[in-house]
Formats: structure tokens, C-alpha cells, sequence
């Protein structure tokens, strides 16, 4: 197995859903152009930005399947897995394989708070059914099981995991994997808000929400960063700020779904048991947004 | 439609597996009978402690078709609904319903932390597809969203809607869903070790862990406590305490499957991602349940 | 030492101010005697509600010494300890001690989140100063520290302490401590809206706060509940939770000091930083006594 | 009034006690020439670190007039305000400014969770009796009272608030800060452990704890960030963050201290309420320190 090499943006694509909820195909294409040309260098699917809990397994590979058709110009292709039991994870492991994916990002069980010991025999497990390399996911404000530090550690034995995007929203997490382990691991920041803080403390990749609307300025933010531009980095991540918070809170999908619709790049529609925002919470995303475009800088 | 009348001891049953990790329908048998002998009202199926996350489909309605065909004295069948979306829980209700269940136990959606407007347009989705009544069930400790007692006051037009499991482990849950719709619903603890305050307060029947291997002292503290003897209920609540506190926290699955084994009515096998107990960890049941043994009250 | 035999209903007393924002003596008089009218079982001075975070040392005592010399008809005097450093604790309950108190009410350091070393040190430091009878007094949710049973278990060495006020609001607490030491400690509730439940599961006491203003309803609670008619006692407690809902949050003080004014046996002004509530928040306080005295059932 | 010019480095001091508990004068003035030699910035005391809850106010007043008095080549001193009652903190406001200090670091109330409308009154209230600058402290975790951007931003009408030390860990504030008010508050970094962090979005000073013992790898630190030269920052900060998560924690004073005397620059008593570090928790701060010591760099 040659090392992977991720580092940069890998946009956490959504899902769009024709009227009669079904996948809209046509639209998932135009949007992997859209991100293409902005520059980004890596795609992820079927995260939670992507409505995991609401696809059928069915569904998830046929998201596979045409995102490993496509013409993606040398980008590596991410497979989400969130799953509940350990034989689904390892089924659908297999099945995204075969379909063709470049790589996995792999969550925890869903749905159960598994301990330290029954964690990382699942991440093992499903590792082992595998030959992709896999970018391990920490969330656990949204899903409530910890990876830390000391658990990173232990893993780093095990050659099928690459990269951590971290998501407990602690930036003291990035320096105490890197303590441990020093660059094992590609890090990559999951919070939209606080990439520029992650990117201080030594992030090399950020798996952004936002981008699905503003691929330029993601992309531009990150490569200020990685050239220790700070300075010129903040002036443009100030104002993306206001949009970058959008990524946060229950109703995260909802309102990136929004403002791509109301950038003309998606469509806002989301399955149940989520809703589309309320008009009050409508409003709140388009005056964002609006002020946002007023001020928008030329990238 | 008649008027359910769902009131006393509901076990909430395990499902057992055999080392296959096939679902042990013999061993289910001897346990429905068990059960039944020590005089419980209804049965719960498929519920949190019956491992729904990580049973497919296919097991699920299995289960809700054995358990409808089996002899049940006349007991009230009662499937557990816990989907992540719309579509599958609907499905899921029709489903159990042809397959022969005489209700539900209807959960909000896993995975994702609806607000209450899609928390409500969830229960009520679900239950226009199905003309069984439903117990809705409030855990917002294992679950994340949280039904309050103005959430059941809405709740309370649909005709569907029949009892209540509370496990917010809040007691005043109680008063304050009778002070807002009366006797509109069968209020029912979900919560072992604090059933005797749940019956101080109201509540009429108990959706009950440990009952699976001691159902006859279970349904003789809920028998005292209807009667208004709370001294003698007491008495026996307090032998049962340590017992019951196995009910709590992310293994009170392992916990109470273990002491099945133990008592010889079940057995500890779990599914993953959940793990058997650790040594340490089973050790410390082992010793409360010899402990609860060598001072067991005769019933 | 004679052993103390607190039990009944403890009214944790508020401090009256002047309009100089002075301790009024006439209305602390007035009140004193409104309460001993309604057959209190024991009086407690300086607690939360009694504001002793804005209360200067000398304030304090002169508060102990009005009320030790006041007729108090045989009932005992527990005055609240709750300083931030030992040395303040121990002066005072030396102080007080002299100046006749009959007991003390005793809470971990104030403002320091001290680890149990630290915790049970600060108790025993503080108890060896006094030959007085102890209640020790568990709010984590207001405070921070939480006594566990284990920790009540180790406390039980020490004769000082003789009761304890829980107000962890988990009524489990109860049978836990009792089978850790037995009766060795007089166990009260102190959380208004979850008494009825606490003396299902054994409590003997009752330090109460909407007995400033309603007193003969809280003690008629109390003797139902020792009598074991519990259904009568939750018909009346029923009608008073509205009410007693007041004794939480964290303008209980304003809200029950809203409630004795409203009633005419106290006044809704208290000591900066706390201010009176606004008018909606006064509104909705108003709105619950009117509903609760237009059913006010005759005791 | 000259508009005050805070930036840089300002240690949070200890406060020194002898073996009989009093102040030890002769090792705090020591101590104030190790942080001047050192470079830093201004000067606090009387904060968290300095044991604020156990002084008495006569002792309190009276580390206010020592450093008044003391050589501290134009640096500014600031004395914390951290009381319970609102009469309590105008009082030491007008004593300490006649003492000499040079401004305040002023907290919400203590022991009271305020509300919105009283915090602000507080503040409000306390600053209306000095002329002098004030820091506004906010450290929700402690202290459990949080003010938000949004509370900033109508603080920002009274002139004599000058700064903000952010302790709420979480580094979205600062900028949320600047998009509401400007550059109106010097914003100042409260958590060691996430100071570089701060610094990339646009903190420019620093209250700090384990500056007590470096405060010249404290002070290198600010400087580089300042430069731009977020690297190397990074590099020096990488060697220096196990010591600095001892600035985090309710042991944080007993931790910080035991690093001052094992450096030679101060002692490690505490006073009572706090005990000193169990022999397990202190041998892993030394290993700490001890390995620290082994790697560090020449600034």
C-alpha cells in the first residue's frame, strides 16, 4: 500500500433529494463539478452533513458507485460509515470497497455509548474487513462516544488508519495527538468555526461544511494558513465567520442546505425526520448570507 | 377501537442469541413462559434492553411474528418503533402491525436531535400509518431528545397515543402530565430504581429491566404499591435495589443479560459493538446479585 | 450529649429587609411566630434562601442571637454554615454556638470545588469546633460539591453529625444512604417538588421553603405521609406543586419571597446582587399563587 | 481620563503564605522582581490563582497597598474583585483605589447565578464608584456565570470598562467580540493551555498562570504570536503545553504553586479550604515539571 497523502479541504458533501425524495443524480453531479473547479482536494460522502441516518443501505452504495464513476481529477474518494452494529459496518465496509471508494471515514458505533474496549474493538473490526485507508472521526458532542488522545495512540498500530478529523470542538486535542504520536496521523479539523484556531496548533486538512457553498474561499483560507499567513487568513475567515457558525447546532444540514440553494449550488430540501427551517429560521440564514455577499472579498 | 386498558408489570425482554448470533427463538420460548407464569400484565419486544439498534429488519418483524403467533395468555404484544428516519420507522410500524402486534412503543427519531415540531410531526407521521395504540417513550438520557409534559399535552389530541413510558428519571415528570391532560394517558416508570417514587406519584404501570429475571418480586412491589401498602412495598423494594440500579447506565444491556445467565433464564450473550463485561465488570454483578440472593424475601 | 431528635418540617427561614436594606427584626418576629402558629417542627436561619451570601459576619450573628433568645416553644435552632474559607467557618460556628444556637446546618466550602479529601476534612475541621448536633447539607446542583452516600457513609464516625439535608434532587440517594448506615443519620428532603416522592423512599424531614408562606399545608403533608396515607397526601401535594415548583431555579429567593409578600406575611425585597423579579417573571409567580388559592383546600 | 494601553503578558500572582498562614511580604516582593526581570506586561493579584476566597478583606486591602507601594517600573497593578454581595464589592472598589491600585479585574457575583439584567447591574454598579480601568472577567466554568458577546457589546457604553479576559474556552468569543464592538476591549487570553489558539484570532494579551515560574518562556511566546511568527510560537508552545494544562482543573492553585517551589520562586502551602496535593498528584506534576525541565529550550 502506497501512503496516502491527504491533507487540505475535503468538502463533507450533502445529499440532494429530487421532490419525490429520491437522490437527485443530476444535481450531486453538477455539485462535484462545482467543487472540482474551486479546488478543493479530497471528497467526502455520506457524513452527517450528508444524512447518513436517512439513506437505506441501498442508497449508500449507489452514492458509492457514481462518485467512483465519476471524474473526480486524481481526488480521493471518502466513504462514510456510520453504522449501529458491527456487522452492518463491516458489510457496507466491504460493499464500499468493491463499489470503489479511495477511503473511508469511520464514526463509532451509532446509536450506543460504547466504552474505550468495545470503541476501538469496533474501529478494529471494521478496519480489518478493509484494505482502504481510513480517516477516523471524533464527534462527540453529535454522537456522544470520545476518541481521545490517549485512544489515537493506541490505534496508531494499526496501519488502515491515516488520518483523525476531530470534531470534540477542543483545539488542545491537535498538539496532545501530535505529543503522542507526532505526525502519525494527517489531522484534520471538523468544526467550521474554528479552523483557523486548528490550523495554529497544526492542522493540515479541514473537512468542511460551508465549502459546499463557498469552495473559493475555504480553500483560500486554508492555503493562507498552511503558508503562515496568518494575518491575511483571519481578515478573510473574519468574514466568513458569520457563515461559518452555520455548521454548528442541531439544524447544521438544514441551514448549509439553505444557503446552497440560496447560492444557486443545491437545493434545500432535507428527508424527515428532519424539516426545512422555519420561516424565523429562514430568515436568520438569509440575513447571514445576505450580509455576507455584501461584503463578500475577491479571491 | 376499545379503549386499551395497559396498566401493571410490562417486561421489557431481552432478545437472546445464540453462539451463531442468530436470535434463539427456544430460548425466547422458555422465557415468554417464564414470564407469564410469574403473572407480568403485557410484553415489551425489541426495545433498547431488546438490542434494537443492532437487529436488522428482518430479525425485527421475525420477532414481532413469533411472539404474535405464541401463547400469551391474553397479554397485550407491544413492538418497539426506534428508526432514524420517517420512511423506515413507517414502514417498520405497517410492517409489525400485519405481522400480528396489539401496539406500540414509539420512540422519537434515533441519531438525530429533532426539535419539537419535527419531534412531533415524527410520532404523529408514524402513527397515521398503524390503527394499534402507542406508548410513547421518553428517554433523554439515552436518547438526546426529550418529550415534556407540554409536548405530551399536545401529544394528547391523537387518538393513537395510549400510555406514557417515562424515563427522564424526573419524577415530577409525573404530576405535571396529570395536572396538564388528567388521566389522558397510562403514565408507566422506565426507570427500575425509582419505581416506587414513580407509583408515589401516579404512575400505574412499570416498564421494567430486571423483571426479566425477577419477575415475581417486580410485580409484587407494583401489587403493594397500588394497594397503597408502601411500608411492605419498601421493604422489598430496598432487598431489590442494588439489583435494579443493573437497570442504569450505557451496560445496564450486559448487566441485566448477565444476571439473566446467572439465574439461569437467559443468556449473557450480547451483539456488538457491545462487548460482554469486562472480568471486573461482571464480577461486581455477580457479587449483588449473591448478595440479594442469600437475603431473598419469599414472595 | 443528649441524641437529637430532629424530624417534621424544618422551614428554611428568609431574612426580612428594611427598605434601608437593614434585617427588619419586627417582621423576622412576626414571621417566627406565624410559623410556630402552624406547628413547624424545628426553625433553620441563614440558608440559601435565607441569603447568606450577601449577609455580613455581623449581620449572621446578630441573626443567631434574635432568634435563640426569641420564644420559640421548645423548637430547635440550626443555623447554616456556608463560608469559603475553613477559618471563617470554624469562627463563626464558634460564634454562634456562643450566641445559643441549638444546632448547625453545615455545606462544603463555598466557591471552591473541593475533591472529598478536601470536602469531609473542611466538615470534620469545621465540627470539632462545636459541641452542637450537625445537619449536613447536600446541594450539588447549587453548589458544586456533591456529598455522595459513600461519603455520608464515612461521615458517620463523627457524632457531630447527626442529619442531612439532600437536595442532590435524586431521590435514589435515600435508600442508598440508609443501606450504607442504616438509621444512623436523620434524612431529610430539601428540594420542595420532589418531597412527596422523598418520603416514599424514607425521608423523615423536611426543610422546606413554600412553608415560609404555606405552612399548615406543608406540615399536613408531612403527618399524612409519616401515617402512610399517601393517597391523601398526594391529593394535597398535588394542589400545592405548582407552588412548590418555586423552590427551584435560581430566583427561588425572589420567587417565595414574591409569595410570603403576596400573602401578607413577608416582603419581596432582597439584598444586591439578587434583584425583585421583572414584571413578567412577577406575573407568572402571581398567576400560580391565584390559581393555587382559588383551590386552596382547607386543611 | 488617558485611555489605558493593556497588552503583553499579565501574570495572575499567587499569593505567598507562611508556615503560621499569614501573607509572607518578604517572598511576595521576591517574587514580584522575578516577574519584572522577566518582562511582563502588568500585574494581577488577588484573582483565582491568588487564592481570592480565603483572604479576608482586611487582608486583601492590605496586598493592594503592598504592591501600590512597591518598585514595578511603570507596570499597571490590578486587583481582582470577586465578591457576593454587591455592597461587598463597591466597598473593597473604593478602598482598593485609594490603596493605590492602577485598575480592576472585576467578576460577576459570587455564589449568586445571576441573571443577564442583575450581572449587568452588577458590573455597572461596582464600576460606577472608581475612576479606574477595569478588566471584565468572565470564566463561566468556575464560576458558572457566562457573559456572552452579546453581553460585551452593551458593556462597551460604560468607558470604564477597558479589557476582557476570555476564560470561557471557547476561542469563537473573540472574534464574536470584534464583530459586534471593534477594537473597544483589549481582549485578553485566560486559559494557558489554549493561548496560541487565542493569539491567531486576535487576542493580544495574556493573563497568565504558569508565568509565575516562566515567565520569560510566558512572555517569548506573546511576542512571537505578535510578530506573526506563528511557527516557531507553536514550537516554543509545544514544549511548554503539559505544563501549562496545569493552569486548568480545580487543582490548578495547589498544581501551580507546587511548580513555583519546586522552581525555587515561591512555596506551595495553600490556604484551608485547599489542601496540598495528595503525594500521587503531586509526583505527576514533578514528572511533569521534570520532564519540562529536561527539553527546555534557551529563549
Amino acid at each position: 500500500m502506497t501512503q496516502v497523502q491527504w491533507q487540505g479541504v475535503f468538502p463533507a458533501l450533502t445529499t440532494k433529494f429530487t421532490a419525490a425524495d429520491e437522490i437527485d443524480w443530476e444535481s450531486m453531479e453538477r455539485h462535484l463539478e462545482f467543487q472540482l473547479d474551486a479546488g478543493v482536494h479530497g471528497l467526502i460522502i455520506l457524513g452527517s452533513l450528508g444524512e447518513n441516518s436517512t439513506l437505506s443501505a441501498a442508497e449508500k452504495l449507489a452514492m458509492v458507485k457514481f462518485f467512483a464513476r465519476a471524474e473526480r481529477r486524481g481526488l480521493p474518494l471518502i466513504t462514510t460509515i456510520a453504522e449501529s452494529s458491527t456487522r452492518d459496518a463491516r458489510e457496507f465496509a466491504v460493499a464500499a470497497e468493491e463499489a470503489g471508494t479511495d477511503g473511508f471515514m469511520l464514526l463509532p458505533p451509532m446509536r450506543y455509548p460504547s466504552d474505550r474496549r468495545e470503541t476501538l474493538t469496533f474501529l478494529h473490526d471494521v478496519a480489518a474487513v478493509t484494505s482502504r485507508p481510513i480517516m477516523l472521526y471524533n464527534n462527540p458532542i453529535a454522537y456522544g462516544t470520545d476518541l481521545t488522545p490517549d485512544d489515537f495512540a493506541r490505534l496508531a498500530d494499526n496501519p488502515r488508519f491515516e488520518a483523525i478529523k476531530e470534531s470534540a470542538a477542543d483545539t488542545r486535542r491537535f498538539p496532545e495527538i501530535r505529543r503522542r504520536v507526532g505526525d502519525r496521523f494527517a489531522l484534520f479539523c471538523g468544526v467550521d468555526d474554528i479552523a483557523l484556531e486548528c490550523f495554529a496548533v497544526g492542522a493540515v486538512g479541514w473537512v468542511a461544511g460551508l465549502v459546499v457553498a463557498f469552495p473559493r474561499e475555504t480553500v483560500r483560507i486554508w492555503e493562507l494558513c498552511q503558508a503562515g499567513r496568518i494575518v491575511e487568513a483571519r481578515e478573510l475567515y473574519d468574514w466568513f465567520l458569520p457563515l461559518l457558525h452555520l455548521d454548528i447546532g442541531p439544524k447544521f444540514v438544514q441551514q448549509i442546505k439553505l444557503v446552497e440553494a440560496l447560492m444557486g449550488v443545491g437545493s434545500a430540501k432535507v428527508r424527515a425526520p428532519r424539516l426545512q427551517l422555519t420561516e424565523a429560521e429562514a430568515t436568520r440564514v438569509e440575513k447571514i448570507l445576505a450580509d455576507a455577499l455584501e461584503q463578500r472579498p475577491v479571491v
